[in-house]
């Protein structure tokens, strides 16, 4: 199944995709798909609704209504840093041990379409293609590796946008530059596990202005989702809805020499299999 | 104004203290201390039906209904690192240039008596007697750090319990040692800004055991509360009902020789002036 949210930004209402033009709505169903109802279900609940919907010809066309990010506002928004091995090269820090840990504000969650704004200040806007996972249920301490699948609500395209000069020059921890306003372009859909045959095998694209630049397979990912889950479940507990960014594969702004940086008046078109596509236009501070 | 939050975990109801025995309900007024409460107007409109019902003798008393956090769970939950000259100095680490941001899972907050719970694993659960700040309005790039003041709620006392090894040895960020559950104890109440002559003078204790570990004030911050909050809104949004924690005064267990740790069945008793007292006993893990 595959879970949008659809409207103008903060008034988004939950529907489930068909096909790429159109939807059933469930809005009389769910509120949102929000830590509520991943925490009672999630999507499984919405099948039976969904399949009478499509048998009685109930659905509806998209046409330009705006698409939202598929998630509700998380709890948290947790990210991992230097997750693909030759991104770790190209940034010239050593391949991690364990997991990197660090966060977003959740209110950078916006639209896979809506603009990327350039922070204040900002001299090094990047971009990073990267798999989201969407913890479908309160997570603490789980026994094992293999436990993780039964937890993860589904999967998101993101970009991780970050600012690397607020990221590295301004204290030392990350948050400083991955929390600016607009920061977390999510979507078009979440994808239930049982739409991806192998996340273990999905490719990974983003380009800046029609020239590619990130080109990746999770194939490469140091931590693969279920341990990542598996190892953040020791650490903190999980709630549902949480937004977990996995990481980015090589290509960043940061990592060429001369380095590039978002500029406004870009474009950002980015993909991962089975995940859809999203398209970002870069905007001026405000 | 003293805004607080009493009964069970997860069904507290919104109060106003009198004094340290009775209080006025008015959960039939607000839904909760939360976003939407401190994002419209917050305790400013409590004041006259507060006023009213205690002049009609409409009080409750406490008796020994638990007390829980005076927020409920915020947006985000930040810090402020190595804000206190003497405590940088006791880790062995620099006076920073700026404030260091990193950040907590929101679910960590509990109440200012409830038990702080040793993660598994653990080796180094430590102590943090700390200031915490509550964000009144949605706040992005304020002009100048006298603008700060006009967008605090509020000031709570907390402890930013934390596990040194994870914080330290677990990637460089500090995430994974700040959010196991249980670690954000905070209360009794929130005083309104008018309540507090001054936040630069506020003294500061924390006793583990019966023997008196933090002594502090305010005064002696690196950062001081208008500072931070200016600081933080150039690199994010904040929201209302936001938790700011601003950093820790010496005398850490990671700060003594040999370092002192916290072990189940400790207990912790911790003050700033005017912002009341809070008892944590310690409990092994699940």
């Amino acid at each position: 199944m595959y879970l949008m949210r659809i409207g103008a930004p903060g008034a988004e209402k939950p529907v489930v995709r068909v096909d790429d033009s159109s939807y059933v709505d469930v809005s009389d169903l769910v509120t949102d798909f929000d830590e509520s109802f991943f925490g009672s279900g999630g999507a499984a609940g919405l099948a039976g609704p969904v399949a009478e919907r499509i048998a009685a010809g109930r659905t509806e066309s998209f046409g330009s209504q705006r698409i939202g990010a598929p998630i509700a506002r998380p709890h948290q928004l947790l990210c991992i840093g230097l997750n693909y091995r030759d991104h770790a090269a190209e940034t010239g820090q050593a391949v991690p041990d364990e997991p990197i840990l660090f966060t977003k504000s959740p209110n950078t969650l916006i639209g896979p379409n809506d603009d990327i704004r350039i922070p204040r200040g900002s001299t090094k806007t990047d971009w990073e293609v990267e798999l989201g996972i969407v913890i479908g249920s309160r997570t603490s301490y789980l026994d094992s590796v293999a436990d993780a699948a039964a937890v993860i609500a589904g999967y998101v395209l993101v970009n991780d946008v970050s600012e690397r000069a607020f990221q590295m020059e301004r204290g030392g921890q990350w948050s400083k530059g991955k929390s600016a306003e607009t920061f977390n372009p999510a979507g078009p859909w979440l994808a239930t596990p049982d739409e991806i045959p192998d996340v273990l095998d999905l490719d990974m694209t983003l380009d800046v202005n029609g020239v590619r630049r990130q080109t990746g397979n999770t194939r490469t990912m140091i931590f693969d989702p279920f341990f990542i889950v598996h190892h953040l479940s020791q650490f903190m507990v999980l709630e549902p809805g949480d937004l977990i960014n996995t990481g980015t594969p090589p290509g960043v702004g940061m990592g060429f020499r001369p380095q590039v940086w978002l500029q406004a008046g870009d474009v950002v078109e980015l993909s991962i299999s089975r995940l859809g596509t999203a398209r970002q236009s870069v905007i001026g501070p405000r």
